[in-house]
């Protein structure tokens, strides 16, 4: 008898019918011989609408009583669940983090996992009971109630099924799996079938959002292979594991892309040490996301240094570079926006040469011009303007064969 | 420093305003110098939310995923609550009833208080903060959530102050105390300062709904003395406590009623023991609540049995006394709706007579007929016409001089 954890988001327990929906599935999948447990998140819309009431009532809420109004969340959506369950003839309790044995650190809103002791879950499987649990929450030794951050539900059920040394992990969510790009933007992208991690967390760092990075990096680091797919159909989905040989024989997985960045260039920064520290000390201290950087070599003892980051962020900048420019004794600072991102990732990329030259060769007959290049030992990504980011992106799809032969 | 349990009801934080207003009231408690607990109701409307999407997954939704489900309405309050006191300046924590160590039996839906270790909440006390405790739940000793039952907020809140040893318990709610009859009905009544437990037992359970009998019970059983006032005005309400020489000085404390009452008669029940047992029996099968039961004596071997009920009972009764009747070899069973209950109530009955001869020269003054009566040890009830029951209630709160001197 195989163990299986499944996940469901928010979307695929958005509504009482989704609900019921979900509850089949499972109930299913242990009819199917398995033991089941299924960690689920709150219905899509609750927790905003939970936020939205904290505000009323605190301009600035507590964070630990921020945990435990969100907790209450995934809490609905147990209990509906293992009804709807039990209502189809079933057998299922739900639990909440706390006692489902899920000890985090005390870090309110963004509190990490420090252990799991599955005893209850254990004990209901053992009586061929199916167990529901709230995912995104857990408890400190104190007893407090803890959140986990966004994405907080993929990590529980990816603990849960490193705790159980589960099987088989599936992440249900409102998508079909991994594409190798953003269908609405490549017609021809396909679902990837396969895919090692480091390549999904490059991809999700790029602007594919299927996954939370720390997610990923979980299952990377306890080994736990999880599959992505929808709670909508019954296709298969992506299956993310650790790298193999034969994962290695593909070059480029897929192609990524990342819209409303903007660009920072700063002239002339001395090149002396710890002028770069001073720089990105200032923009950390004010909680300014930043995503590439880019140095270029230093000509007559001065560089130029560029980076990028969301345009949101942007307004986060104020006169705060032009305060540290003055300081270091630097050039000009200049902002612009509308670019975007396009990253092309594969693990393949390690062992074979000459990625960057297609990728560059086919922007270039695309007449689109490049304006940063950025690499990791899996990953190629290129700023561009923005308007041109699905010209691009179809370019470097098709340049790399990403194109599924059904799709055509 | 005196420490204070306050409790608030649904309607008393039914919106992120009266929460803050809710907020106000405590942290002012705790300004002029006093410990505060606060128990805190499901906003109201909050749990005939969460009871509809139950029934829109099942059926029959089990009742261990009830109380799991119900009991986020309460811990949404807590944080709310919570983070209202901490937005104005003072310093509160919220626990779940399970985090205040309220333990109960494994009854889901209408479990028992077992046991209170309120070690959480003393911890927090001796650092000045304000807790906040979710009313109406707790856990079982194998940390499975339950819930109370109807008053179950009230319970928590007398359950609280008499593990903690408190000063004062204030139930919170949106009137402004027990009146000596429903102000609606007799526009004269007035609010009552002070009555005995068991008088509002008598009220409560003839329909005076300011709070359920088993919170009133539990109060007596432990002695806790509370006060029954509104979150919505600074008057003083009612304070409810064991009965003392000086409240026995009042022979009438009050005047409840209750319409929408039935009566059923039975006609020449043979009078052999065991009869009325068959008859009661099968309605209590039947989940059947009667009120009063009236039983003359027996002329000739025979004798007529009465009881009330609430009119919606009446439909669960069916053709099943029709076949007691022929079982048990009696009359007749005749129904009639549209009946009132009039109680008069008050521990000086006991001591003083005449109490009932004033009751029933008032109401033949008004020309009301008495179609039944039953007497307890401080309580006389009628039953009568219910077109008529708003002139009984006025002529007998006239006739016990219970109007206050400057309600006019």
């Amino acid at each position: 008898m195989a163990l299986i954890v499944q996940k469901y988001g928010g979307t695929s327990v958005g509504t009482p019918e989704r609900i019921r929906n979900v509850a089949g599935r499972i109930l299913a999948t242990q009819r199917e011989g398995n033991s089941v447990v299924a960690v689920v998140s709150a219905m899509s819309g609750v927790t905003d609408n939970l936020i939205k009431l904290s505000r009323a009532v605190s301009e600035q809420p507590t964070d630990r009583e921020m945990d435990v109004l969100l907790s209450t969340g995934e809490q609905t959506t147990i209990a509906l669940t293992a009804m709807a369950i039990n209502a189809l003839g079933g057998r299922a309790i739900s639990l909440t983090g706390a006692q489902a044995g899920i000890l985090t650190d005390g870090l309110h809103t963004k509190a990490k996992i420090a252990n799991i002791t599955p005893r209850q879950i254990r004990k209901y499987l053992n009586d061929g009971v199916i167990v529901i649990v709230a995912g995104f929450q857990g408890q400190t030794l104190q007893g407090t109630i803890t959140t986990l951050g966004r994405g907080g539900s993929d990590l529980t059920a990816i603990a849960i099924a490193a705790a159980l040394k589960a099987h088989n992990c599936e992440i249900y969510t409102d998508v079909d799996g991994v594409y190798t790009c953003d269908p609405r933007i490549v017609p021809r992208a396909r679902k990837i079938d396969v895919i090692a991690y480091d390549e999904l967390l490059e991809m999700a760092g790029s602007g594919s959002k299927v996954m939370q990075s720390r997610s990923v990096e979980f299952a990377k680091k306890f080994n736990v292979p999880f599959e992505v797919r929808s709670s909508f159909n019954q296709n298969r989905g992506t299956i993310v594991k650790e790298e193999n040989p034969s994962l290695e024989k593909v070059v480029v997985r897929g192609v990524s892309i990342e819209r409303k960045q903007a660009k920072v260039t700063i002239t002339n920064v001395p090149d002396t040490p710890g002028t770069a520290s001073r720089i990105f000390t200032a923009l950390a201290d004010a909680n300014v996301v930043i995503d590439v950087i880019v140095q270029n070599v230093s000509v007559s003892g001065a560089t130029d240094i560029s980076f990028t980051l969301s345009q949101d962020e942007l307004d986060k900048l104020g006169g705060l570079l032009d305060e540290v420019v003055r300081e270091i004794g630097a050039g000009t600072v200049a902002e612009q926006s509308g670019i975007a991102k396009l990253s092309v990732v594969g693990i393949g990329m390690r062992t074979h040469s000459g990625v960057a030259a297609t990728l560059f060769e086919a922007l270039g007959k695309g007449g689109i011009n490049i304006q940063m290049i950025s690499t990791s030992e899996i990953k190629i990504a290129v700023i561009i303007d923005e308007a041109k980011i699905a010209e691009a992106a179809n370019l470097a799809h098709e340049a790399f064969g990403l194109a599924g032969p059904a799709a055509a």
